[in-house]
């Protein structure tokens, strides 16, 4: 363990090495009980996506609290979670090839029961590969773009097409339809959000009338994210939803008022290495906290400096500006910094540091890191 | 091996699961040679900087092919070299703080030669405990700041009074100056990339006139990087230079006129997974290729296809737009995408699949990946 010497009960923030990535797990289990007694709330279903924390043993806690199922969007992620007897998972990406089909059907063999969101007859004919290699058959949902302009087949007849197809292949099971609008994190304000939110429940209305009507009704409608989940209220037709932040949240969630500051569970704990007149440089560049920018916005935010801004990151330096005036950090202080996107964040560590009470009470590791394929 | 069945003793690229990091390591190793012969013809050492491969087997290749040293950025990175053998190391980042000394001094015991570029009173004070701890001396080099505004004191007397302070501490040897002028990547055209190595060129220079006058004449004036390795000829001061990209290359260098096309020689390896009128989406995102983009200039170049554009990334998504009247790509199909900044991309992924005759032929650990301590 980095930084740490001996054998001392009380191991503290300050005694880390850094860069490394620090999540405060009394905020992130208060994050997700709230979450799943919102969901129960408005009598969702909880299918959290597990790419933010890839950590088994937070994964197991979700389901302990109350999630239907596991959310991942490689098969790598899914092996990772069947490795620590976690089965019940959600496949949110197309699968496509043949080495794709092998891969689902050694986890359908080793007990895990999939379902699979896809947009092509080509991904439909990979899982019902999958399903005949094991005989094991797969549920499958139909992606509908409700704008993101991403995977997703056109609301309406373009769905109705592809579930007409899934449902007539032997192994897959239709159960419905899946929709992202990740773009409503970018938009700029409440209103704009809560509108993509009402053309998001539009075209999936839509969609769901006209499968009903060929005898295909959706038992399942699912929506994502973090962002979505922060509005349940908004998106009524939903059976369940797939948010993945909310456990430990991130600058970007906190602007778009889906999560409040007390809600921020992790951040990178690093060290001024250099001093100027006009910026610092902290020893996490993009290394340490991804280079997922906010356009003229910067990389994050130093907790407790709101009005300091981390202007530029390269991979292993990270140049912190203050407003004229103020007195800016000097070398070897350490900082907090809140990412704009935790979940790329997480992917470039393999351990986390986890603060229980404020110490450092143990070590996560990622298991999911890197998982690509 | 991913996609890899049986003991075939040829194996392909088309054979490759996707996502997959690729190098070509017949292209590898051509750029390896040609910019040792070149730093020879010009009289100048050759310091690769080794963060962009982090495989040892190719540290090695570049002392065998007669660098003088290899640079780190960080002690973890130092550690997978050293643990590979390889032991004279430039670490090109000032290491601050107890932690740091001693994993510095736990080098130096393991039979390290050590050379330290730092730019403040504190580092210089954490090498010199470093030194202390170990018994064993350390160069250093003093940074200086010649536009980048990142690390580094300004040239002349801010230098001069740095290496006076490493010149006074006991354990310390003051080896010169180093600077990087990272900013020329980002230079519109080729003049100004000239004029940037020529300002470079004037600071240096008269910072190394002001301490030859104090008695502190610089042996060593270090320059980065593959840029500035192309354009040798224009920087005639120093003695040393420590380019990293070179070894793979990537848009970034290729768009700078820092490489030609015959010399890219790594590539992401992706499969089109979904497919709609106006894009498609391959299985290689941020998560594949790193989210280091160009402003407004996308996120890679799909080899074959120059025209087309990796538009947007999410972490599993790539989205390829392409003109219209162009057919675009189906689903299924295979793409090679040479990433804007390969340094960021090899420290995505845990190996590389090497190509020698256009053939897969080995697996490259990337040993030094996530090694942000």
């Amino acid at each position: 363990v980095p930084g740490r010497e001996g054998n001392a009960d009380v191991w503290e923030l300050r005694d880390l090495e850094t860069p490394a990535l620090v999540v405060d797990l009394d905020v992130a289990t208060g994050n997700l009980r709230r979450m799943q007694e919102r969901a129960d709330r408005c009598g969702l279903r909880l299918w959290p996506h597990t790419k933010t924390h890839k950590v088994p043993a937070l994964a197991r806690l979700q389901m302990e609290l109350g999630a239907a199922g596991l959310t991942v969007a490689k098969a790598g992620e899914a092996e990772v979670l069947r490795d620590a007897g976690l089965t019940r998972l959600h496949l949110a990406y197309p699968p496509v090839g043949e080495a794709k089909a092998r891969r689902l059907a050694d986890l359908l063999n080793r007990g895990c029961r999939l379902r699979v969101a896809l947009d092509s007859a080509a991904a439909a004919a990979c899982v019902a590969d999958a399903a005949g290699r094991s005989g094991v058959p797969v549920e499958v949902l139909v992606e509908v773009d409700v704008g993101l302009r991403r995977v997703g087949v056109a609301p309406g007849e373009g769905a109705l097409a592809l579930a007409r197809q899934v449902a007539s292949l032997p192994g897959l099971v239709f159960a419905g339809l899946e929709s992202y609008a990740g773009h409503i994190g970018h938009a700029p304000d409440e209103a704009s959000r809560l509108e993509i939110l009402r053309r998001e429940g539009e075209a999936l209305q839509a969609t769901k009338d006209l499968l009903e009507r060929d005898g295909l009704a959706p038992a399942v409608v699912s929506v994502g994210g973090t962002h979505h989940a922060a509005r349940m209220e908004a998106i009524p037709l939903a059976t369940e939803i797939r948010p993945g932040t909310y456990v430990y949240n991130d600058r970007d969630t906190l602007l778009a008022g889906s999560c409040d500051e007390a809600e921020l569970a992790a951040f990178c704990w690093v060290t001024v290495v250099s001093r100027h007149a006009d910026r610092a440089v902290v020893d996490g560049g993009s290394k340490t906290l991804s280079s997922d920018g906010r356009p003229g916005a910067g990389y994050g935010l130093v907790r407790g400096h709101p009005s300091w801004r981390v202007d530029r990151l390269n991979e292993e330096h990270g140049v912190i500006e203050w407003p004229e005036g103020e007195r800016g950090p000097s070398v070897g202080d350490r900082l907090a910094i809140v990412p704009n996107h935790i979940c790329a964040t997480v992917n470039l560590h393999d351990r986390a540091y986890g603060l229980r009470g404020g110490e450092v009470a143990e070590v996560l590791e990622i298991a999911g890191r890197g998982k690509l394929r």
